[in-house]
């Protein structure tokens, strides 16, 4: 892991650049730490860190600054200017065909689109954990939170490190990310827009019920895919406080 | 309003029992108050203020120590000490011969155990309310929170006073409140338990969609009917703080 270039934000908040082999990403910790921080994992949907920076930002230092907890994410594979591979590409095209003509999309759609996603993604984010936890500044124990609920429902099942996880329900899941879902055993979070135009609710609702997990919850708020209510993110925070203590 | 007793409980908080004519309640006040407190009505079934008492006072003690709040509850109408009513025992017994086998219960059943109920404790909430704020320590805006969540319903739509409200999703929940869900349009904040043996998780999912409010949040958790975890005091708490300032 080289880091590449590094700031103060408000609140003391230091954020540096760094690429982990091809891998960009970014670490956010605390000013004033007493000890080892613990790490949250911010994991967002394929649209580039660029696009994305000030949303991941915007949580990473709120998590910092009132929590005192170190966050960190990566660049997605084929994400950014992180080379597409053409398979992903026909996917995405075919989910656009399907969508456009109002046809129902079907399972073989979304998971030749999304697990070879997963597939990918989930040894990098275990990648920059190794290096993550390398940090004197950074100790276990680790959470996982935020969209592409698939990569975090693999992570939370092959990742022992990671403790707890907070998601974002979506409905372009995998069957077999579903079957998946039942061996998570983990305390979940679970954020879902009640009136979110890009998810099926039931089917979000079905999964929160497959979660294997003794400690689950489920945030339902009305609104739209992007109308998360700002008061979430201090619910999710003291989710990962009472978890990662 | 005649206060009956008074004691210091833990951490300052003043307790005083009344009367309301002859209703019996409990007032829970903040030690240190910098000016009038907002006021949270503390629901609860009818179990009678004596069975239910460890629990309202637990709720309370930590919303007037933590929060700064003050809180109140009566006895319902046919519970504790006061009179029942022939047609209310009659309802209760239709319900039990129709649990027990194992019979769907139908909405008239429901309705003529919960109408009645509805219809005579909410005045007698709106009665407690005047009598209430006409105390110096007590300001508005005034919260409510807590099971029957029929009477909540009512109350939210009758009562412009309720600012926000806090229910927990029970399925005993006739038609005609049902309708009156659509009506209400103050900020909700619903506890669901997901394995709930005495309620319908359907039911409780639709009547969270019913609200009318533009500002709902449906908490699940995992467990049963008693098994609501104990931080969600904390988010309940946090929900009434953002409205009720």
């Amino acid at each position: 892991m080289h880091f590449t270039s590094e700031q103060r934000l408000d609140e003391g908040v230091h954020e540096r650049r760094f690429t982990l082999g091809e891998i960009p990403g970014i670490l956010w910790t605390p000013a004033s730490a007493s000890g080892p921080a613990p790490l949250i994992l911010i994991g967002h949907p394929p649209l580039g860190l660029r696009t994305m920076y000030p949303r991941l930002a915007g949580r990473a230092r709120y998590y910092a600054s009132q929590y005192g907890f170190a966050a960190a994410t990566i660049e997605l594979p084929g994400s950014g200017d992180r080379p597409r591979w053409p398979a992903a590409e026909q996917a995405r095209a075919d989910l656009r065909r399907a969508m456009e003509a109002g046809e129902p999309v079907g399972d073989e759609i979304v998971a030749a689109l999304v697990l070879p996603l997963v597939d990918r993604a989930v040894p990098e984010w275990q990648s920059a954990l190794d290096a993550l936890l390398t940090l004197p500044e950074i100790g276990g124990p680790v959470g996982y939170e935020g969209g592409v609920i698939s990569i975090g429902v693999r992570l939370a099942v092959v990742e022992p490190r990671i403790a707890a996880a907070g998601f974002f329900a979506g409905s372009l899941v995998p069957a077999a990310v579903f079957e998946e879902a039942r061996q998570v055993t983990i305390p979940l979070h679970v954020l879902l827009q009640w009136d979110d135009e890009r998810n099926d609710r039931q089917a979000s609702l079905d999964l929160f019920d497959a979660f294997g997990s003794q400690e689950k919850t489920l945030h339902a708020n009305l609104g739209g895919h992007t109308g998360v209510p700002q008061f979430e993110l201090e619910t999710g925070a003291r989710f990962f406080a009472r978890h990662l203590r």
